[in-house]
Formats: structure tokens, sequence, C-alpha cells
């Protein structure tokens, strides 16, 4: 594996799992949430940056050294902002990986042309209860 | 595949899909919602019975006959009520497959214990996002 630089927008469950993750397997780290608190999901193997700023304003996405990244992942619960950042990512600052977690599968072809990969955490969790389903047990009569 | 009587707790995003594609399969579906504009994800696919009830009460699980069901969904976006509706399901209604899905992985085990298979929309995201980076470009130098 060649190190990454890595740029993370939210710091909840999904993005601070990714950002324990991605620095313990030797990436270079960034995460970015406007809540202090959501830090505290960084564990000892995260040994990269955080900033405690708003992803929705240019200033934070420069603090975040964006231009210089090979990849962003947008994590936070808001689509609306996971799509702007990842767009913003690809168009203005031609980071080479985007990819948000979206839960409205509305946009998502939309956004797939942009050159933006979409995680959906609801076709994910379809696709697992229909395997779930595949197997299951009858009723005993 | 044998048709199974399934009832889905939850008419959201992922309940509604789960209800149009099982029902399409050819199995008995009941949906359950409080919202009565949540059963608007019902498509023409789906030929089961939706109930305009809360889940959360007994009679709304006696009346979607749980006590038949070869396998309940719970798929609301509240983990309390995903768990309490298994819960009842697997113990008072010994239902053989209950499946339900959980954000907070915290009490993934425990559940499991019970014989609630736990589907989790965070971890299922995470991996994707993994496999994705581990296939990450570089950026151009």
């Amino acid at each position: 594996m060649t190190p990454s630089y890595i740029v993370i927008i939210g710091c909840g469950r999904l993005g601070g799992l990714l950002a324990n993750q991605l620095s313990s397997a030797g990436h270079s780290v960034v995460v970015v949430d406007h809540r202090e608190t959501a830090f505290g999901k960084l564990t000892a193997e995260f040994s990269g940056f955080r900033i405690h700023a708003d992803a929705s304003e240019m200033a934070t996405l420069r603090a975040a050294k964006v231009e210089q990244a090979d990849c962003v992942l947008a994590t936070t619960n808001k689509d609306n902002i996971n799509l702007m950042v990842a767009q913003i990512a690809r168009t203005t600052f031609a980071v080479p990986t985007v990819i948000a977690r979206i839960y409205d599968p509305n946009y998502e072809e939309l956004y797939r042309t942009l050159g933006i990969e979409i995680i959906s955490p609801t076709q994910l969790s379809a696709e697992a209860f229909m395997r779930a389903v595949a197997n299951l047990r009858e009723r005993p009569v």
C-alpha cells in the first residue's frame, strides 16, 4: 500500500471509524468536524490531524489542504453537505478519488457522472436484508 | 423459494424497498408504519397488506399476526423501536428469523445472543469505504 493523504469530512460513527482505521493503516489522515466532541471517537490508533471547523466553508477545505489530497471521504449525516463538499473537492480541487455517503438515492446517478463515488447505507442494508431473508428458517408447524 | 409470511416494521426508504422486493418475489408481506404517508413508497409490485399503527404497541403486533410470521424485519430509523419489536417478536412470538437495522453498534453482541440478527448500516458503509479506498488513484505529481 502506498500511503495516501486522505481528508475525512465528519467525525461521526462512520467518519471516526474510517479515520482510526485509515490512520492505523499508515495513511496521512485529516478529519474535519464542526463539533469538538465528535473527535472523542478518535482512538490511540489515530495519529492524524483534526480540524474543528465547518466543512461547508472554503477556508476549512483550504486549511485541510484538500488541494493536495489523494482522496476525500464525505461522511457527515447530511447528504447536502456531503454532496457539496464532494463536488468542490472534485471540480475545484481536482481530488482524484472522492467518495460520499448519501442516504437519499435520488441523485446517485447524477453524482456518479461527476466522478463522485456514492455509498448508500440504505442500498447496502437492503442488500444485507435480502441476503439474510434468502436463508430464512421456516416456522415449525 | 418457499413463500414466507414476512412482517416489516417501518415503511421508510429501507422498509419500503424491502416490502416491494419481497412482495414481488412472491412472499406474503405485511408492512407496519405509524405515518400514513410512508405507504406512498409502496409500488405496484407490492400486493401485501399495510397496517397504519404504532409498532411499539402489542395490539399492532397482534393485528400484523406476528405470532404466525416466519420472519420479522425491523427497519424503522429508531434503534430502540427496532430492538424492542425484535425482542418481542423473538421471545414472545417465537418468530424464527428476526432481523433489525441498528445504527448504534454498542448492543450488537447482546442482541445476537438473543437470536436477533443485526444489520448495521454504519458497519456496511465503513466496509464499502475501505474497499473503495483500497483501490484509490494517486494524485498525479
